[in-house]
């Protein structure tokens, strides 16, 4: 059997804020059937997918937020892309921000299946950004505010996509990807599929002191590169991307394959459809040789991964004589 | 006080199995030389710098192949190097092969002061290839036959080099570079430094199905800039490189920064010297910000990376309706 999968990327341009959910899924639904018209036999999505990224104001009391969260999915306003999935048999992956029935808040991704079914749910680990007001930064970026750390771990299932028959999904959102320890935790279980959406500022660090801005689009491809070469699986990271309420997030959108090589690059700041053809057999040349993890990993040495989260300053050496 | 080192990788072409340590030792002592003429304070050399890679051959008894090993550093034929570091006051990093008194045989590396002082010494932890004759492949990477497992872990040293003050500095060996496990255990240790030597050959897999032997110093590249990037260090990654008794080893060594960029590449397959002036307050950005582990590490989520050398299969999805 042919293990070969068509991917679709589908960046969306900004989402300002005075827009209702519906012109995003209006235009996520656009973007479905362009990816059938490609052949796609799945669709991403980026993170918080469906408003603007809140998470750049301040809100004292986050009841007042409550609008930019999902209840439930499907609801009525995300409904079409369910439908959209069934019609086109697509399976697709959703970015949101997640209010549970006892009010907790996670930055949030499915992956559902063409029959509307969820078949996987990851709530996002590596929130960046702070938690309080930070007169310092001209733009906020609160996340630790508005959410709290995922707790479903980095779940990997082994699920059917198209005709390629089962395949070992997986996802990270945004800020986790820059963080070797989430591609392997999904690597050690043998992903083939990352899934990621992303909202990165292009500006970031205003009177924080120098950041080379110009590489932040590099650092986003560096991190999703090394990440599929060293776990041996497709990545494919979607953004969020353009001027939203006045706030630039840049794009860049990339299908990645097991070697760590851009298969597909979308290069303008707004709804953009990126696909390709990805061979999953790929997946096992590094998986049995150069990163047959059995053969080669050493656990015993590194322990000082789990140890602690922060890091420890180094002793001082002292010379003999 | 700047905080300011120039770092030098000393590239060695390939050196034949007909060669004397006398002959690999004299072609240092000259990129010594060079260093001290680019105003370097540190010389990287690569991984077992003294003899070709003798891992390419299988050898039945290991007591045969005692004189690929140093039993002493210095020795009289690596002395000129600590005389070197002496004369022009520079640190130097230093691959061979290392056989204890006891008989155990490891792939290591020592940081030496311009004094002579061993500062730093490590033993590669990721040992590529395997330890049987394998006639399946046209060329032998026996590095599991000749060495053991590394079992001095990943350790960090704070000690001054040149006018920087003290400096955190760390090592890996070659295939080490592949792997976040080993740049996270430096990071985690605040490492601003990391000397790393390759021997790695251009072609690695005949007649074992496909690899993209175009896409191999992309690989060594990516692995050492993702890892510099997310953990915040300069690295100096530094090839024995050109056709070594018939076989070919790639070169391209890199200066690589806190930002993941290349500062200065190899362009040749020969002895050749490369230097980077390297501001080591660049090593704060990241690491107090996007990469301040303590406040964004999530380790209660890392545990699959310490469970388990493989990895483990997912679990297999089932529809509900």
């Amino acid at each position: 059997m042919s293990r070969k999968l068509v991917l679709a990327a589908a960046q969306l341009g900004p989402i300002q804020r005075a827009e209702g959910r519906e012109v995003a899924v209006a235009r996520m639904v656009a973007l479905m059937e362009t990816a059938h018209r490609r052949g796609a036999d799945v669709v991403v999505f980026p993170e918080l997918a469906l408003t603007t990224f809140f998470p750049r104001w301040y809100e004292e009391d986050l009841t007042n937020a409550d609008h930019w969260y999902e209840t439930a999915l499907p609801s009525n306003a995300t409904a079409p892309l369910f439908e959209a999935a069934r019609k086109f048999n697509i399976g697709f992956h959703l970015g949101y921000a997640e209010r549970t029935p006892d009010g907790r808040r996670f930055n949030t991704a499915v992956y559902v299946h063409p029959s509307g079914e969820v078949v996987l749910k990851y709530r996002k680990i590596h929130l960046p950004g702070h938690s309080e007001y930070d007169p310092t930064r001209t733009v906020q970026h609160l996340e630790k505010r508005y959410f709290e750390v995922g707790d479903l771990g980095f779940p990997v299932v082994r699920a059917p996509i198209g005709n390629a028959g089962p395949v070992n999904i997986g996802m990270m959102i945004c800020n986790d990807r820059r963080w070797p320890e989430a591609w392997r935790s999904l690597g050690m279980q043998q992903v083939e599929l990352v899934m990621l959406g992303y909202n990165t500022p292009s500006l970031n660090m205003e009177n924080r002191g120098f950041e080379a801005h110009h590489l932040r689009v590099f650092h986003n491809h560096l991190s999703i590169q090394a990440g599929c070469y060293q776990n041996a699986c497709f990545g494919v990271g979607v953004a969020k991307a353009g001027t939203e309420d006045g706030h630039e997030l840049f794009g860049h959108s990339i299908i990645v394959n097991p070697s760590g090589e851009i298969m597909a690059q979308a290069t303008s700041w707004d709804d953009e459809l990126i696909v390709a053809e990805a061979d999953l057999d790929m997946c096992k040349l590094g998986r049995t040789t150069i990163f047959d993890f059995a053969r080669h990993r050493r656990p015993e040495a590194y322990g000082r991964i789990l140890a602690s989260a922060g890091s420890e300053a180094p002793e001082e050496w002292a010379p003999k004589s």
